[in-house]
Protein backbone atom coordinates (compact mmCIF):
# COMPACT_ATOMS: atom_id res chain seq x y z
CA UNK A 1 0.00 0.00 0.00
CA UNK A 2 1.46 3.37 -0.89
CA UNK A 3 -1.57 5.85 -0.86
CA UNK A 4 -4.82 5.81 1.19
CA UNK A 5 -7.99 8.81 1.46
CA UNK A 6 -8.19 8.61 5.05
CA UNK A 7 -11.23 8.47 7.21
CA UNK A 8 -12.51 10.00 10.76
CA UNK A 9 -11.94 6.46 12.24
CA UNK A 10 -8.50 7.27 11.53
CA UNK A 11 -8.29 10.80 12.55
CA UNK A 12 -11.30 12.53 13.42
CA UNK A 13 -12.04 15.92 12.63
CA UNK A 14 -11.76 17.34 15.65
CA UNK A 15 -8.43 16.18 16.23
CA UNK A 16 -5.84 18.50 17.98
CA UNK A 17 -2.67 19.37 16.51
CA UNK A 18 -0.86 16.41 18.86
CA UNK A 19 -2.94 13.94 17.33
CA UNK A 20 -2.76 15.02 13.86
CA UNK A 21 1.25 14.39 14.54
CA UNK A 22 0.81 11.11 16.00
CA UNK A 23 -1.42 9.66 13.07
CA UNK A 24 0.72 11.70 10.22
CA UNK A 25 3.48 10.13 11.62
CA UNK A 26 2.43 6.52 11.55
CA UNK A 27 1.54 6.95 7.69
CA UNK A 28 4.70 8.62 6.82
CA UNK A 29 6.94 5.58 8.93
CA UNK A 30 4.86 3.12 6.94
CA UNK A 31 5.73 5.54 3.80
CA UNK A 32 2.10 5.68 2.64
CA UNK A 33 0.50 8.51 0.99
CA UNK A 34 -2.20 10.88 2.22
CA UNK A 35 -3.84 11.98 -0.90
CA UNK A 36 -7.24 12.69 0.32
CA UNK A 37 -9.75 12.92 3.53
CA UNK A 38 -13.44 11.65 3.38
CA UNK A 39 -15.83 10.51 2.90
CA UNK A 40 -16.62 13.88 4.83
CA UNK A 41 -20.73 15.09 4.92
CA UNK A 42 -21.38 18.60 5.41
CA UNK A 43 -24.74 19.79 6.58
CA UNK A 44 -24.04 23.53 7.46
CA UNK A 45 -21.40 26.20 6.31
CA UNK A 46 -19.80 25.19 9.45
CA UNK A 47 -19.53 21.72 8.76
CA UNK A 48 -17.91 23.06 5.38
CA UNK A 49 -15.71 25.20 7.53
CA UNK A 50 -14.63 22.12 9.52
CA UNK A 51 -14.08 19.96 7.03
CA UNK A 52 -11.89 22.62 4.85
CA UNK A 53 -10.00 23.94 8.26
CA UNK A 54 -9.19 19.59 8.77
CA UNK A 55 -8.04 19.10 5.36
CA UNK A 56 -5.90 22.11 5.39
CA UNK A 57 -4.27 21.17 9.14
CA UNK A 58 -3.29 17.58 8.08
CA UNK A 59 -2.23 18.66 4.17
CA UNK A 60 -4.18 16.74 2.25
CA UNK A 61 -4.77 18.30 -1.68
CA UNK A 62 -8.42 16.77 -1.90
CA UNK A 63 -11.72 15.90 0.27
CA UNK A 64 -13.86 13.48 -0.79
CA UNK A 65 -17.17 14.89 0.02
CA UNK A 66 -21.10 14.97 0.31
CA UNK A 67 -21.71 18.78 1.03
CA UNK A 68 -25.63 19.38 1.09
CA UNK A 69 -26.69 20.97 -2.88
CA UNK A 70 -27.62 24.32 -1.35
CA UNK A 71 -24.13 24.70 0.48
CA UNK A 72 -22.29 24.25 -2.85
CA UNK A 73 -21.35 27.90 -3.77
CA UNK A 74 -19.96 28.57 -0.24
CA UNK A 75 -18.18 24.90 -0.82
CA UNK A 76 -16.70 26.63 -3.67
CA UNK A 77 -15.73 29.76 -2.34
CA UNK A 78 -13.76 27.30 0.21
CA UNK A 79 -11.97 25.74 -2.78
CA UNK A 80 -10.74 28.78 -4.29
CA UNK A 81 -9.47 30.14 -0.79
CA UNK A 82 -7.65 26.84 0.23
CA UNK A 83 -6.67 25.30 -3.03
CA UNK A 84 -8.18 22.29 -1.94
CA UNK A 85 -10.00 19.85 -4.20
CA UNK A 86 -12.96 18.61 -3.67
CA UNK A 87 -14.36 15.22 -5.01
CA UNK A 88 -18.26 14.68 -4.09
CA UNK A 89 -19.17 11.27 -3.52
CA UNK A 90 -21.84 8.86 -5.23
CA UNK A 91 -23.79 6.91 -2.60
CA UNK A 92 -26.34 5.13 -4.89
CA UNK A 93 -29.93 5.41 -5.14
CA UNK A 94 -30.57 5.75 -0.97
CA UNK A 95 -28.61 8.70 -1.49
CA UNK A 96 -31.32 11.83 -2.51
CA UNK A 97 -28.76 14.41 -3.10
CA UNK A 98 -26.17 12.25 -5.07
CA UNK A 99 -27.27 8.72 -6.09
CA UNK A 100 -24.75 8.29 -9.43
CA UNK A 101 -22.20 9.78 -11.37
CA UNK A 102 -24.26 11.93 -13.25
CA UNK A 103 -26.28 13.51 -10.50
CA UNK A 104 -22.60 14.95 -9.05
CA UNK A 105 -22.29 16.03 -12.49
CA UNK A 106 -25.09 18.08 -13.36
CA UNK A 107 -24.84 20.03 -9.74
CA UNK A 108 -20.88 21.19 -10.25
CA UNK A 109 -20.94 21.48 -14.27
CA UNK A 110 -20.77 25.18 -13.84
CA UNK A 111 -18.45 25.50 -10.84
CA UNK A 112 -14.52 26.08 -10.37
CA UNK A 113 -13.10 22.41 -11.91
CA UNK A 114 -11.59 22.00 -9.11
CA UNK A 115 -14.84 20.56 -7.66
CA UNK A 116 -15.35 17.33 -9.38
CA UNK A 117 -16.39 13.45 -8.46
CA UNK A 118 -15.12 10.96 -6.38
CA UNK A 119 -16.91 7.86 -8.65
CA UNK A 120 -17.90 4.96 -6.68
CA UNK A 121 -18.23 2.56 -9.22
CA UNK A 122 -20.13 0.34 -6.97
CA UNK A 123 -22.93 2.58 -5.74
CA UNK A 124 -22.60 4.46 -9.09
CA UNK A 125 -23.68 0.67 -10.95
CA UNK A 126 -26.76 0.72 -8.35
CA UNK A 127 -27.60 3.80 -9.24
CA UNK A 128 -28.27 2.75 -12.60
CA UNK A 129 -24.77 4.06 -14.36
CA UNK A 130 -22.29 2.22 -16.92
CA UNK A 131 -18.56 2.88 -14.72
CA UNK A 132 -16.95 2.92 -17.95
CA UNK A 133 -19.31 5.20 -19.61
CA UNK A 134 -19.65 7.58 -16.93
CA UNK A 135 -16.07 7.27 -17.02
CA UNK A 136 -15.83 8.54 -20.31
CA UNK A 137 -19.00 11.05 -19.97
CA UNK A 138 -17.27 12.45 -16.78
CA UNK A 139 -14.06 12.17 -17.52
CA UNK A 140 -13.27 15.42 -17.22
CA UNK A 141 -14.46 16.24 -13.57
CA UNK A 142 -13.21 12.90 -12.48
CA UNK A 143 -10.99 13.31 -9.53
CA UNK A 144 -10.95 10.31 -7.64
CA UNK A 145 -12.44 6.33 -8.23
CA UNK A 146 -14.14 4.25 -5.25
CA UNK A 147 -13.22 0.53 -6.61
CA UNK A 148 -15.17 -2.38 -5.55
CA UNK A 149 -17.26 -4.81 -7.06
CA UNK A 150 -20.50 -5.66 -6.83
CA UNK A 151 -22.46 -9.51 -5.89
CA UNK A 152 -25.52 -8.18 -7.49
CA UNK A 153 -27.54 -5.07 -9.34
CA UNK A 154 -29.41 -4.90 -6.12
CA UNK A 155 -30.47 -1.73 -3.84
CA UNK A 156 -28.72 -3.10 -1.23
CA UNK A 157 -25.08 -2.65 -1.28
CA UNK A 158 -23.63 -6.11 -2.00
CA UNK A 159 -19.78 -5.21 -2.23
CA UNK A 160 -16.72 -8.10 -2.47
CA UNK A 161 -13.91 -8.39 -3.76
CA UNK A 162 -12.77 -7.88 -7.23
CA UNK A 163 -13.67 -10.03 -9.94
CA UNK A 164 -16.07 -11.77 -8.42
CA UNK A 165 -19.11 -10.18 -9.32
CA UNK A 166 -20.80 -8.08 -12.08
CA UNK A 167 -18.66 -5.25 -12.77
CA UNK A 168 -16.74 -5.27 -16.09
CA UNK A 169 -13.20 -4.45 -15.00
CA UNK A 170 -11.31 -4.87 -18.48
CA UNK A 171 -14.36 -2.03 -20.00
CA UNK A 172 -13.21 0.37 -17.03
CA UNK A 173 -9.97 0.30 -17.74
CA UNK A 174 -10.08 1.08 -21.30
CA UNK A 175 -12.21 4.05 -20.45
CA UNK A 176 -9.43 5.08 -17.94
CA UNK A 177 -6.90 4.44 -20.29
CA UNK A 178 -8.93 6.28 -22.97
CA UNK A 179 -9.30 9.05 -20.72
CA UNK A 180 -5.96 9.12 -19.49
CA UNK A 181 -7.10 9.40 -15.82
CA UNK A 182 -4.34 10.39 -14.11
CA UNK A 183 -6.06 9.99 -10.31
CA UNK A 184 -6.22 7.11 -7.98
CA UNK A 185 -8.44 3.89 -8.03
CA UNK A 186 -8.99 3.85 -4.19
CA UNK A 187 -10.28 -0.33 -3.33
CA UNK A 188 -12.88 -0.23 -0.87
CA UNK A 189 -13.23 -3.16 0.87
CA UNK A 190 -15.54 -3.50 4.06
CA UNK A 191 -16.37 -7.24 3.95
CA UNK A 192 -14.43 -9.34 6.17
CA UNK A 193 -13.64 -6.83 8.56
CA UNK A 194 -11.55 -8.60 11.27
CA UNK A 195 -9.67 -10.08 8.35
CA UNK A 196 -9.90 -7.51 5.08
CA UNK A 197 -6.19 -8.27 4.01
CA UNK A 198 -6.99 -11.70 1.95
CA UNK A 199 -10.05 -9.65 0.14
CA UNK A 200 -8.01 -6.31 -0.39
CA UNK A 201 -5.31 -8.32 -1.85
CA UNK A 202 -7.41 -10.50 -3.98
CA UNK A 203 -8.81 -7.64 -5.09
CA UNK A 204 -5.37 -5.97 -5.78
CA UNK A 205 -4.06 -9.02 -8.16
CA UNK A 206 -7.05 -8.95 -9.89
CA UNK A 207 -6.88 -5.05 -10.99
CA UNK A 208 -3.77 -5.47 -11.69
CA UNK A 209 -4.06 -8.48 -14.15
CA UNK A 210 -6.27 -6.48 -15.82
CA UNK A 211 -4.11 -3.39 -16.27
CA UNK A 212 -1.02 -5.79 -17.40
CA UNK A 213 -3.02 -7.17 -19.77
CA UNK A 214 -4.35 -4.13 -21.01
CA UNK A 215 -0.87 -3.02 -21.26
CA UNK B 1 -10.38 -23.54 -3.58
CA UNK B 2 -12.27 -26.00 -5.73
CA UNK B 3 -9.25 -28.21 -6.29
CA UNK B 4 -5.95 -29.27 -4.93
CA UNK B 5 -2.59 -31.51 -5.76
CA UNK B 6 -2.86 -33.36 -2.38
CA UNK B 7 1.28 -33.43 -1.14
CA UNK B 8 2.57 -35.96 1.50
CA UNK B 9 2.27 -33.88 4.04
CA UNK B 10 -1.31 -33.78 3.64
CA UNK B 11 -1.51 -37.49 3.61
CA UNK B 12 1.31 -39.97 3.71
CA UNK B 13 2.33 -42.31 1.37
CA UNK B 14 2.37 -45.19 3.61
CA UNK B 15 -1.06 -43.91 5.15
CA UNK B 16 -3.23 -46.87 6.32
CA UNK B 17 -7.03 -46.67 5.13
CA UNK B 18 -8.04 -44.84 8.20
CA UNK B 19 -5.61 -42.33 7.92
CA UNK B 20 -6.87 -41.96 4.14
CA UNK B 21 -10.69 -41.70 4.90
CA UNK B 22 -9.77 -39.41 7.54
CA UNK B 23 -8.31 -37.21 5.20
CA UNK B 24 -10.35 -37.51 2.20
CA UNK B 25 -12.96 -37.38 4.15
CA UNK B 26 -11.77 -33.67 5.24
CA UNK B 27 -11.35 -32.62 1.64
CA UNK B 28 -15.32 -34.04 0.73
CA UNK B 29 -16.51 -31.88 3.16
CA UNK B 30 -15.04 -28.77 2.40
CA UNK B 31 -15.74 -29.87 -1.40
CA UNK B 32 -12.12 -29.60 -2.62
CA UNK B 33 -11.49 -32.42 -5.52
CA UNK B 34 -8.33 -33.77 -4.79
CA UNK B 35 -7.10 -34.21 -8.95
CA UNK B 36 -3.42 -35.06 -8.18
CA UNK B 37 -0.95 -36.14 -6.03
CA UNK B 38 2.38 -34.86 -5.86
CA UNK B 39 5.37 -33.96 -6.14
CA UNK B 40 6.36 -37.70 -5.54
CA UNK B 41 10.00 -38.85 -5.93
CA UNK B 42 10.43 -42.57 -7.45
CA UNK B 43 14.03 -43.59 -7.44
CA UNK B 44 13.50 -47.24 -7.49
CA UNK B 45 11.13 -49.56 -9.08
CA UNK B 46 9.79 -50.39 -5.08
CA UNK B 47 8.77 -46.22 -4.71
CA UNK B 48 7.44 -46.43 -8.21
CA UNK B 49 4.97 -48.98 -6.80
CA UNK B 50 4.79 -47.10 -3.96
CA UNK B 51 3.14 -44.07 -5.81
CA UNK B 52 1.07 -45.67 -8.00
CA UNK B 53 -0.50 -48.35 -5.32
CA UNK B 54 -0.92 -44.63 -3.18
CA UNK B 55 -2.51 -42.74 -6.39
CA UNK B 56 -5.00 -46.06 -6.63
CA UNK B 57 -5.64 -46.19 -3.13
CA UNK B 58 -6.55 -42.82 -2.69
CA UNK B 59 -8.71 -42.67 -6.02
CA UNK B 60 -6.85 -40.05 -7.89
CA UNK B 61 -6.05 -40.18 -11.71
CA UNK B 62 -3.21 -38.40 -11.93
CA UNK B 63 0.85 -38.00 -9.93
CA UNK B 64 3.08 -35.29 -10.49
CA UNK B 65 6.54 -37.26 -9.94
CA UNK B 66 9.68 -36.92 -10.61
CA UNK B 67 10.99 -41.02 -11.54
CA UNK B 68 14.97 -41.31 -12.16
CA UNK B 69 15.04 -41.85 -15.96
CA UNK B 70 15.99 -45.14 -15.90
CA UNK B 71 12.68 -46.25 -14.39
CA UNK B 72 10.41 -44.92 -17.23
CA UNK B 73 9.93 -47.86 -18.40
CA UNK B 74 8.72 -49.18 -15.73
CA UNK B 75 6.51 -46.43 -14.79
CA UNK B 76 4.93 -46.80 -18.27
CA UNK B 77 3.58 -50.01 -17.54
CA UNK B 78 2.58 -48.84 -14.23
CA UNK B 79 0.56 -46.11 -15.89
CA UNK B 80 -1.26 -48.92 -18.32
CA UNK B 81 -1.89 -51.17 -15.81
CA UNK B 82 -3.14 -48.72 -13.81
CA UNK B 83 -4.57 -45.64 -16.14
CA UNK B 84 -3.35 -43.18 -14.34
CA UNK B 85 -1.68 -40.08 -15.90
CA UNK B 86 2.52 -39.29 -14.65
CA UNK B 87 3.12 -35.37 -15.52
CA UNK B 88 7.03 -34.83 -14.71
CA UNK B 89 7.88 -32.12 -12.92
CA UNK B 90 10.69 -29.56 -14.13
CA UNK B 91 12.76 -28.69 -11.37
CA UNK B 92 15.16 -25.92 -12.52
CA UNK B 93 18.42 -25.85 -13.74
CA UNK B 94 19.31 -27.67 -9.64
CA UNK B 95 17.54 -30.79 -11.13
CA UNK B 96 19.74 -32.95 -12.94
CA UNK B 97 16.83 -35.30 -14.88
CA UNK B 98 14.70 -32.61 -15.42
CA UNK B 99 15.40 -29.07 -15.51
CA UNK B 100 12.87 -27.55 -18.22
CA UNK B 101 10.32 -28.28 -19.97
CA UNK B 102 12.15 -29.92 -22.93
CA UNK B 103 13.92 -32.09 -20.91
CA UNK B 104 11.00 -34.03 -19.50
CA UNK B 105 9.50 -33.86 -23.36
CA UNK B 106 12.43 -35.10 -24.74
CA UNK B 107 12.47 -38.01 -22.36
CA UNK B 108 8.40 -39.38 -22.77
CA UNK B 109 7.67 -38.00 -26.12
CA UNK B 110 8.12 -42.22 -27.27
CA UNK B 111 5.88 -43.16 -24.35
CA UNK B 112 2.49 -43.35 -23.78
CA UNK B 113 0.50 -40.59 -23.98
CA UNK B 114 -0.84 -40.77 -20.48
CA UNK B 115 2.92 -39.95 -19.74
CA UNK B 116 3.25 -36.05 -19.85
CA UNK B 117 4.27 -32.85 -18.22
CA UNK B 118 3.44 -31.39 -14.54
CA UNK B 119 5.02 -27.89 -16.16
CA UNK B 120 6.35 -25.71 -13.18
CA UNK B 121 7.16 -22.28 -15.11
CA UNK B 122 9.23 -20.97 -12.44
CA UNK B 123 11.76 -23.53 -12.50
CA UNK B 124 11.13 -23.72 -16.16
CA UNK B 125 12.04 -19.92 -16.85
CA UNK B 126 15.56 -20.36 -14.70
CA UNK B 127 15.88 -23.44 -16.97
CA UNK B 128 15.41 -21.29 -19.72
CA UNK B 129 12.26 -22.00 -20.72
CA UNK B 130 10.33 -19.02 -21.63
CA UNK B 131 6.33 -19.87 -20.51
CA UNK B 132 4.37 -19.30 -23.19
CA UNK B 133 6.55 -20.88 -25.98
CA UNK B 134 7.43 -23.69 -24.00
CA UNK B 135 3.30 -24.63 -23.52
CA UNK B 136 3.10 -23.81 -26.74
CA UNK B 137 5.80 -26.23 -27.85
CA UNK B 138 5.17 -29.22 -25.56
CA UNK B 139 0.87 -28.18 -26.10
CA UNK B 140 0.94 -32.32 -26.67
CA UNK B 141 1.94 -33.65 -23.40
CA UNK B 142 0.83 -30.79 -21.00
CA UNK B 143 -1.02 -32.56 -18.04
CA UNK B 144 -0.92 -29.91 -15.19
CA UNK B 145 1.02 -26.82 -14.68
CA UNK B 146 2.48 -25.16 -11.16
CA UNK B 147 2.19 -21.46 -11.69
CA UNK B 148 3.81 -18.90 -9.78
CA UNK B 149 6.14 -15.82 -10.21
CA UNK B 150 9.60 -15.30 -9.88
CA UNK B 151 11.48 -11.87 -8.78
CA UNK B 152 14.18 -12.88 -10.70
CA UNK B 153 15.91 -15.05 -13.31
CA UNK B 154 18.42 -15.98 -10.97
CA UNK B 155 19.43 -19.68 -10.22
CA UNK B 156 18.01 -19.89 -6.72
CA UNK B 157 14.18 -19.91 -6.48
CA UNK B 158 12.71 -16.67 -5.46
CA UNK B 159 8.79 -17.66 -5.70
CA UNK B 160 6.36 -14.78 -5.16
CA UNK B 161 2.93 -13.35 -5.68
CA UNK B 162 2.06 -13.79 -9.08
CA UNK B 163 2.09 -10.40 -10.99
CA UNK B 164 5.26 -8.92 -8.68
CA UNK B 165 7.75 -10.64 -11.19
CA UNK B 166 9.19 -11.21 -14.03
CA UNK B 167 7.04 -13.68 -15.62
CA UNK B 168 4.74 -12.76 -18.78
CA UNK B 169 1.17 -13.96 -17.50
CA UNK B 170 -0.80 -12.30 -20.64
CA UNK B 171 1.64 -14.00 -22.87
CA UNK B 172 1.34 -17.55 -20.93
CA UNK B 173 -2.66 -16.85 -20.96
CA UNK B 174 -2.65 -16.36 -24.58
CA UNK B 175 -0.74 -19.81 -25.00
CA UNK B 176 -3.10 -21.44 -22.86
CA UNK B 177 -5.86 -20.51 -24.48
CA UNK B 178 -4.46 -21.05 -27.93
CA UNK B 179 -3.75 -24.52 -27.47
CA UNK B 180 -7.11 -24.91 -25.90
CA UNK B 181 -5.45 -26.18 -22.64
CA UNK B 182 -8.02 -28.26 -20.53
CA UNK B 183 -6.04 -29.36 -17.55
CA UNK B 184 -5.31 -27.02 -14.26
CA UNK B 185 -2.95 -24.24 -13.71
CA UNK B 186 -2.36 -24.70 -9.63
CA UNK B 187 -1.00 -22.08 -7.76
CA UNK B 188 1.99 -22.97 -5.36
CA UNK B 189 2.82 -20.67 -3.16
CA UNK B 190 5.55 -21.30 -0.63
CA UNK B 191 6.15 -17.65 0.87
CA UNK B 192 4.69 -16.47 4.30
CA UNK B 193 3.99 -19.60 5.31
CA UNK B 194 2.54 -19.17 8.58
CA UNK B 195 -0.22 -16.47 6.63
CA UNK B 196 0.04 -17.59 3.13
CA UNK B 197 -3.71 -16.69 2.69
CA UNK B 198 -3.58 -13.23 1.12
CA UNK B 199 -0.49 -13.65 -1.11
CA UNK B 200 -2.53 -16.44 -2.68
CA UNK B 201 -5.53 -14.47 -2.67
CA UNK B 202 -3.42 -11.86 -4.74
CA UNK B 203 -1.91 -14.58 -6.93
CA UNK B 204 -5.70 -15.96 -7.80
CA UNK B 205 -7.13 -12.33 -8.23
CA UNK B 206 -3.89 -11.58 -10.81
CA UNK B 207 -4.79 -14.60 -12.69
CA UNK B 208 -8.31 -14.44 -13.00
CA UNK B 209 -8.02 -10.78 -14.07
CA UNK B 210 -5.52 -11.70 -16.47
CA UNK B 211 -7.60 -14.30 -18.05
CA UNK B 212 -11.31 -11.87 -17.90
CA UNK B 213 -9.43 -9.44 -19.95
CA UNK B 214 -8.47 -12.38 -22.54
CA UNK B 215 -12.17 -13.31 -22.31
Amino acid sequence: MHAMSIKDFHLPLNSDQAKIDEVLGKFKAADIQIYAAGVIYMKSNAEVDQAFDYARRIGVPMIVGSPNRELLPYVEQRVKKDNIKLAIHNHGPEDKMYPGPKDVYDAIKGMDNRIGLCFDIGHGIRAGADPAKATKDFSSRLLDMHIKDLAANTSSDQAIEMGRGIIDFPSLVRALKEIKYSGRCSIEYEQQVKDPLPGIAESVGYFRGVMKTLG
